[in-house]
């Protein structure tokens, strides 16, 4: 069992107020919820800042009627087969696909991958998500 | 067929110079291609601050060993089916998972199901990525 | 005086050691400081989301010798005289200047403001920093 | 004086005429103002990201009756004097006073500062604006 270690905080009255609703409207449980996961989301910032073994997803929207994109798209998955751990596909229009790719490794390579899927014609938009492999933050 | 239109722009020669270079980083095919995705992208900010109907995902990462977690999650995801499409589920490790849950619909309507996630007792860390759904985006 | 108030938060070992290292790197005083400072962070984002009274800077950078560019700027920045507190100018070399222009107001307005600066002629760069007057920020 | 060179962009129309109207929104005069706008912002990113030679500035938001606050900000800015270039100093309320701080140099060291500052008892809130000195940036 993980051990849990309880610490003091101390705020003014108007800012701890301000937090209780804050905590309130993000529906967390308690305050030190809501402390752990500012504190957490500072060390994910750091993973990707460090090229760290990080973990994430790349999205793609895409219109699956341009040219060959189907296929230059599972190209380059292929490519980097090492770094993608799974795909999901989502049929938004009778036009448009979004693709979510599931990632994991090293920053470098993961930004290298999104800029391959960025580029292609036929992708309208493309976005990166930074998340974690959990490892390293408890 | 979409009709395409073709405009001049001009710029100091220097700044073309390091406009190339970017693009072959980032693996542009040509130049319009890169510009098109920077405007692109200026849209999609657009319509998520503006309530749009807009696509995207949110990310967690959670340790699936905590009290009634999975629960909890699957319960939240039902309340917000309509926002959900689908849902992709990593193992990472012994512990850790990260699930990636493919949502559409009203940007405040997502950041509620977002906030519900990210505040779970278990969940590590989370993110929520903007997307879209390609309709007001050519 | 203001009233202090003080409550507990609980975190297993390995995330606080974590937190502390984190503390050791921001040069924070101890974990009060860096709490204080994450919530903070967060009311300030929310500020600026909800269009209330804020303050912040724009930072322009431009080539002093683009034709009336000098000119254009003090216009503009008359317009909006209300919501401009003062102006800081810095020679970066013989041929850019920063400026850094003190706002205050509605955030709309200082968005406007911010647009009709960045689109000048002879303007490389601008930013604008999301700050707060303080006031409902304990 | 500097070369202009001139090249052709290809579009649909739809996105187009999305574009124009960002463009009005944004006060742009043309096109290639506007599309050089969005590539010079891509560059400063990476200036920062490479630990260039950067300029900017640090905003803090701060109670000036907090003990000592005022000396503890003045022998921090005096270590840093070679990244500070001008201070601007404005009393926002009877408490709170926001204080702009132009910076040059390093991206290491102008977060070192950074983050002493924003450590300090008393500065309730404090953020970095990314800018650039405008040598690599024609």
């Amino acid at each position: 069992m993980e051990k849990l270690k309880r610490f003091g905080v101390s705020m003014n009255l108007e800012l701890l107020r301000k937090f209780d609703d804050f905590i309130k409207k993000h529906k967390y449980k308690n305050r030190s919820e809501a402390i752990r996961d500012m504190i957490r989301e500072k060390f994910v910032e750091e993973e990707w800042e460090k090229d760290r073994n990080v973990a994430g997803c790349i999205v793609i929207v895409y219109e699956h009627d341009v040219r060959e994109i189907v296929d230059k798209i599972i190209d380059i998955q292929h490519k980097f087969s090492r770094n993608i751990i799974s795909t999901q596909h989502i049929h938004m229009d009778k036009e448009n696909c979004m693709e979510i790719v599931a990632v994991k490794g090293k920053v470098e390579k993961i930004k290298e991958l999104y800029f391959y899927l960025k580029a292609l014609k036929g992708v309208k938009y493309s976005a990166i998500t930074k998340a974690t492999t959990g490892k390293r933050i408890e």
